[in-house]
């Protein structure tokens, strides 16, 4: 049971307890997935000596009904019911973790219940050691899903974008990754011309053009788990610059993969692109790390960046995505989802890499 | 200056300043809109005194061009020079406000480099105050969000929608909602026959028949502003005790859309639907406060809940949306947007409420 070895790794890093709220954590702990639970708080708590309960809005009382939950109805106080519940598994004092993304102002409701008694760590500093490792399950999930983007992939390149705007062709994308999975891991990013110069561009009005760099980033999420593949196309002939950054950033993703290997730190895969990037001399233009790992969440550990101290093993995943953008003019990423099976890189996603000029 | 009030109003309240991570507060302050910022901090930092600057990931220089911002990389400690700008706006201690929806691992950070100094409040607790009056124009983003829902709902009573999955229905009403404004403001609700006793069930693959109540509960997004409606209809002639709480949900609507009136607090507005169903019997299957504000925010101050204390006033604009869940059986919810205008209740959104059978 997972839950039970969240407990024992907890005891092991000395903390006395954690609060959880919706999201990723709480599902690969339990299998619960409230889903837009907003502003109200929902919680589990879990004590080090193993006990466990929900605290939940009324609105999920037909929603929790096998798992120990207290639940609190609107225009009751949340937080003193969950002070019985501290109270109750003895909780008062010593460390505590808190889910990552867990709203500030429930900790800040948490901190005043709690009388300055504990100390607040991250989560993720104990999840981290239970997600990081896929087991084979999630590693087939993971396939499928970047089986489904590399299928939309060679779809696109049949249709007609010519003359679309971001937006439309960012929506077609969209609405392909739904029907053949359970749906985005993220909304698309479609980035024409020089708007790619903006790595998180969102899709607008402009229109896909001749002489365009077009980046493409987008995932599917199967059984939970998240793909997440960008490719850059060219629409007819580009500036000869995008060209030159495009064969750069190639080189770099793939001198990158095949950094890839067990025992190796995370920052050595991201020197192999930085390195390659900088010295064709666009260091300054590759603007945010080499990758991220990915699983339920889009972004979750390993983190593949300069400062990555996490050392590779079997059964992670992650993605290889450098990049370089150069302001007024546009963009080229190139990223495959990987993972660490049998010592070594192997792509997820297997989409090809050759610049392709529509 | 929307920025320029606001400080004004943190002084009047006693804090030294604020940090306000990406979302509609920072946008409704400053216009700016770092959506998907994820786990990396972005942050706006105020002074009581006036001063402000975001510090923002390295991925938005090309974006932050016309803001005074402190940029870090992937590689960088953040809250290193977080802590630069707070000794620089010479913020050291007192009470900080902190931007309710912020990641609490960012908060846990926050504390740390503060070494205990401040005392965190929710920033809703001022903003409110700013946002919970819409002016003119808002006002008119809010009533052309709910025209497209009003029409939305027109057009579902001409589709053939027997024997679609909810999961259909709910595609088909997003993409019409995307076709005719902004996007959604949430993802469509639709509950079907029994699936309909969870308020916030998510749509699944339970095809649409005969005999079912159809909760239909969604919304779209105009200028940043959301509308947010719920009709629920039979699909040909549902059980007999769907229909009676029907019309006690529809009379509970009705009579707490009467109780709005500038100078009465909102939980007069709750009290009047919660008397109405709790006096037919059904007092514990409605599980949920009777609305919410409404505005950039799907769900915002004012709350109109058993604890609502906000005395409404021209210019708040809220949902009114009592329910009834019968658990096994289904449910019904009738939803409008109302604003206070002229000392008195006016929906936004119009469209009937009696039962429609298709």
């Amino acid at each position: 049971m997972r839950l039970e070895r969240f407990v024992k790794l907890m005891n092991e890093a000395g903390y006395e307890g954690a609060l959880i709220s919706p999201g990723t954590n709480l599902y690969y702990l339990t299998g619960i997935n409230l889903h837009e639970v907003g502003e109200r708080p929902a919680l589990l708590v879990v004590s080090s000596e193993g006990q466990y309960r929900m605290l939940a809005p009324g609105l999920y009382e037909n929603v929790l009904t096998n798992f120990p939950t207290t639940f609190w109805r609107d225009g009751e106080n949340p937080y003193e019911k969950l002070a019985w519940i501290l109270a109750e598994f003895h909780l008062s004092s010593g460390k505590l973790l808190i889910e990552d993304t867990m709203r500030a102002d429930w900790l800040i409701n948490i901190i005043r219940i709690a009388n300055r008694g504990f100390e607040f760590h991250p989560l993720s500093s104990v999840m981290r050691e239970l997600r990081m490792r896929k087991d084979k399950g999630e590693i087939e999930a993971m396939e499928h899903a970047a089986k489904v983007v590399d299928r939309v992939f060679e779809e696109i390149l049949t249709w007609d974008i010519m003359g679309m705007t971001e937006k439309e062709l960012a929506l077609k994308i969209e609405l392909r990754i739904r029907e053949l999975s359970d749906g985005i891991s993220f909304e698309p990013i479609v980035a024409s011309g020089e708007n790619g110069a903006n790595p998180h561009h969102e899709p607008g009005n402009r229109r896909i053009r001749k002489g365009d760099m077009l980046i493409l980033d987008y995932g599917a999420r199967w059984k939970g788990y998240c793909s997440d593949i960008t490719r850059t196309v060219a629409v007819g002939r580009p500036n000869e610059k995008l060209i030159e950054i495009y064969d750069i950033v190639k080189e770099a993703q793939e001198k990158a993969f095949r950094a890839v290997r067990e025992g190796v730190k995370a920052k050595e895969v991201d020197r192999a692109a930085r390195e390659t990037i900088s010295k064709a001399g666009y260091g300054e233009y590759f603007t945010h790390r080499t990758g991220h790992g990915l699983g339920l969440d889009v972004h979750e550990e390993p983190y593949i960046g300069p400062d990555g101290e996490v050392v590779l093993e079997n059964g992670m995943t992650f993605t290889i995505e450098p990049g370089i953008y150069l302001p007024g003019l546009g963009g080229v990423r190139i990223e495959d989802d990987v993972a660490v099976i049998d010592g070594r890189g192997r792509r997820l996603t297997r989409t090809g890499r050759e610049l392709v000029i529509l």
